[in-house]
């Protein structure tokens, strides 16, 4: 499918909005993933404050394409939410929701770039404060998004030496 | 985009293989997702056997979508090929691969079924007994794959109260 192959990592973007209706539908994307249990234990908080994108830049090395993007996306997993506690799937359910997001944004022409967060302890540490989230809520990625600056070509990243049969 | 929203769990697949060139599309789209560092540090064992999957089954108490899959893929993640050893990303970076192939078969008209391995020991264990893996290699998700045996709706999970501005 074509917009999985043209996502592509954005760092730097166009001074124009994402709008409303697309921010839904890349959230919407977001929640129609696969969850443990079905549990669905993710929350999403979106950051258009330049002040905040300030200093998340301050203290994330990699995070400088927030300079340039209009919108940011904090998913975190609600630990209360949880089918089998304890087990922390909210980690790859909040990933696979992430996932969802960039596919969905790259097939609304919108770029993004996926942030880590979890398992940095410094990077959740600035989270939490920032967003003011209570112990259950773990911040997981933060995704920029908005129009790329520059169109970037899809890749083919396929190596048949990855694939195996039957044993490693 | 269609697919993200028509892609739902599939537990019955019909008697009927998918052919290797849809498989190696959905491989291909597994490893088009992003990566920390851009590590990709992914491998993909196809298990066709169904002496493999019956012993799955007796392990795994929710495998039973095994009984009727034609194909199922372990996806793993290469803790030598990590770009920052001892983060663990291959975690999440393992889950956007396994949440494109999903979304990838649902494009092709393909069902599938996400299996949790990691974070639990015991199925763990089991993988890397049945698919041999050496120590570097972390089972982490088993994706089912095959024609559904029935059509499923597409889902609309949309919570607006799981969407916050600026703070929690």
């Amino acid at each position: 499918m074509n917009a999985i192959f043209q996502r592509r990592s954005i760092r730097k973007y166009e001074d124009k909005p994402v709008p409303d209706e697309a921010v839904r539908q890349i959230l919407r994307a977001g929640m129609a993933a696969p969850s443990a249990g079905n549990a669905q234990e993710w929350e999403f908080i979106l950051c258009r404050d330049k002040e905040k994108m300030a200093k998340i830049m301050e203290m994330h090395e990699y995070a400088f394409a927030l300079k340039t993007a209009p919108l940011a996306v904090l998913v975190c997993g609600n630990a209360q939410r949880e089918v089998y506690p304890g087990e922390d799937w909210w980690v790859q359910d909040c990933a696979a929701a992430t996932q969802n997001m960039l596919v969905e944004a790259a097939d609304l022409g919108i770029g993004s770039l996926w942030l880590g967060i979890h398992p940095i302890e410094k990077r959740i540490r600035m989270m939490r404060e920032i967003f003011r989230l209570p112990e259950h809520i773990h911040p997981f990625s933060l995704v920029a998004l908005g129009y790329a600056s520059k169109e970037k070509e899809p890749i083919d990243r396929y190596e048949p030496g990855w694939v195996h049969e039957e044993q490693f």
